[in-house]
């Protein structure tokens, strides 16, 4: 499915302010960026907002403030994949991030991983495993982010940021160990599911040996719209959720809530921001024998249109004391968190079946904030009494850092976090 | 993705032959079908090679002779399920098939399963569970099927069709017994997945208490293609298989290799087909590290065109002796195998993790014939010694009996079925 909020470009984006040059370290090297980085990134680097997504099926500026897949406009599919590290050789890590960078740069380019795929030496393995071959580039965006246990690894212990703190145990967690956690993780968004799961497919290749796929996920539709003239696209339970979402356009709220800033610290992480994963069984079964009503009332919307409580459509302004003190929209509000805002990008799963003849089906969620501590949690905190958790159940979680963006050709992923580590140069 | 495929219909529906109007019970039925089913049915009703597909993100007839989901061009994404009953009260089943049929009447042409999903009684369960609101048609297509076990119910046994066999065990199986067989099953192929799971998890509500979910499959991207003139899409080994499928505009060999003829028998499964389901897992790790030369002779293809060992194009007539005897388009083939032709219907899948830190990944093969023992059966015989099963294994299997079309608007799926069993009327 292809909507129209895919093809809308941040035209906000083209005036790079101050702050981005600091994130960029600087006009000289955004403008060194700009001529290095190839066609792609000439064609939208420079932006603060981050490039918020190329015309039908074009590629997403890899070069940037920040990385791609956050402001951007949403894509339909995504393959999340989460990686334990298997090397304790720092320098081995350390090039196999520069690889990931490069093959980065070339797939959301739209091009195979390397230069002469199937021209190359036929006794040699393929540098890409060619199920995206022919495809276009489908806006695809790999995002990174480290894990708190990476900064166990590597000596950078004092480098983890305070920010990334270990997520609490939440009222109504029900954690597998196997789907939460991981040192690091790759988020793969594009509009063709194929091209998602063929650019973390390659990863996964180039890391053989120094990591391995600790758990993924694929997300078969999303569930979040960062284009705020779209309609919000509707969960398994057949609502629109998180209507008020952080708009890709919005500098000023992206600034506030998603963008770490040079004064929150580390230096590495200027720029960058923090995601907090979330595997979210729906219990469907249950939901779909509740009455009309008592959906109504638990979300605080009616379920045609959207609209809160008492009100006509999805986007006019929540009365919350219209609605249950138990209500998910209320709960949720800024207003019910202390202003706490974050930046949702989740996906719809469905996993097959749970062995007790129910599908294994829910929500991805996904979310990216400036701070953790002011975030998901004090939010995840308040949604302890959600009407929602009869009927749903937390069963994966994992917190990672986020990394600024890929500057130009000879930056790559991390490059800010190992180069200025006190046991690395 | 949408592919230019998926918008071509079939001109050559158009003209019912004597044999579709026999598989439909006569003209006057044909005609009285095309009068009741409604708009949808009106549009394209009548066809012997099946409704072709509609327009783009169009509705697909669900009256016809033949089951839609078969001849159909191949929509982009699939979830299928794979029910086990749970009544041993036979009208209570007819029942449940009568209210499918219902729901799978509505669904296709792109409504909600009742008529007034949400503004019906707040204080019951809504008759739709929602998330499809909005979504359009998407091509979608629901195709039920009846498991060997089925038969073993509600005084069926005598009418098995004999075509319906137990599939044998093959070498290199090593199946699941929680992803094989069912009592029944059916395929949703969607181009838009969230209209394919919305589908199969209204049907398996409208089922609570009769059937349960035995097992269900995503897959996130076509691997077939039924239109010829479309570049046969990658499999996860980046290669093009399944090139000479057969098309659904080719009629003549449709009637020879899919369609169960009246002098098949039974009579229930005129203008039926038998479902072959394996659920093949890709070593893709393995895979990903042989070298480019060893791809192509396994495959007996080169991985960039397609081309057949020798050949310049993908669509070149293979000359199989040049191919290693072993080589799995050499096996496959029906010059291998005494003529053996199946249409092949397969989609890609990435199921997460196995534990072992490798992607569960593979082909979800979907295979339609006349009949499985001059189909599947002898084709998979032969592949005993392909050259590909060092990187596959079949980890999941089904047979399922694909019954005719349903007619018109007071058919159901099944009916012939159960109105001809010997205990009921």
């Amino acid at each position: 499915m292809s909507t129209p909020e895919d093809h809308t470009a941040d035209h906000n984006s083209s005036k790079p302010s101050r702050r981005s040059l600091i994130g960029w370290g600087g006009a000289g090297l955004a403008l060194g960026a700009a001529a290095a980085g190839g066609a792609v990134a000439v064609a939208r680097t420079g932006g603060d907002a981050d490039p918020a997504g190329a015309a039908a099926g074009g590629p997403v500026a890899f070069h940037a403030a920040h990385q791609a897949g956050i402001a951007t406009p949403v894509q339909d599919r995504l393959h999340f994949a989460a990686f334990d590290v298997k090397t304790d050789d720092r320098a081995e890590f350390a090039t196999m991030l520069k690889d990931w960078t490069a093959a980065a740069r070339r797939m959301t380019a739209g091009k195979a991983v390397g230069e002469g795929a199937y021209g190359g030496l036929a006794e040699a393995p393929p540098d890409d495993t060619g199920e995206a071959l022919g495809l276009k580039p489908s806006r695809l965006t790999l995002t990174i982010g480290f894990g708190p246990s990476l900064f166990g690894r590597f000596g950078l212990a004092d480098r983890r940021p305070e920010a990334l703190v270990d997520l609490p145990r939440f009222a109504g967690d029900n954690l597998d160990g196997a789907r939460s956690g991981g040192d690091l993780c790759v988020q793969a968004c594009a509009d063709d599911p194929q091209v998602a799961v063929h650019a973390i497919r390659n990863l996964a290749r180039i890391g053989f040996g120094k990591v391995s796929v600790r758990w993924s996920q694929l997300g078969f539709g999303k569930t979040s719209s960062t284009t705020p003239e779209a309609q919000t696209p509707r969960n398994l339970m057949g609502f629109k959720d998180g209507t008020r979402n952080i708009a890709g356009t919005e500098t000023d709220r992206l600034r506030k809530y998603v963008w770490v800033a040079e004064s929150d610290g580390p230096d590495w992480m200027t720029g960058g921001s923090y995601l907090v994963a979330r595997r979210i069984r729906m219990h469907i079964e249950p939901w779909d024998r509740t009455s009309l009503q008592e959906q109504e009332d638990i979300f605080g919307r009616d379920k045609g249109e959207g609209a809160p409580v008492g009100k006509a459509k999805e986007r006019d302004e929540p009365f919350l004391k219209a609605m249950l003190p138990d209500a998910h929209v209320r709960l949720a509000h800024p207003d019910s968190n202390g202003g706490a805002t974050i930046l949702r990008r989740g996906y719809s799963f469905t996993d097959g079946t749970d062995g007790l003849g129910r599908l294994d089906a829910g929500l991805f969620f996904l979310a990216y904030q400036r701070d953790v501590r002011e975030g998901f949690i004090p939010i995840q905190r308040n949604l302890a009494t959600d009407a929602l958790n009869e009927y749903i159940q937390h069963v994966g979680s994992a917190v990672f850092a986020v990394p600024p963006g890929v500057r130009d050709a000879d930056d790559w992923w991390g490059r800010a976090l190992f180069s200025a580590s006190p046991t690395e140069g």
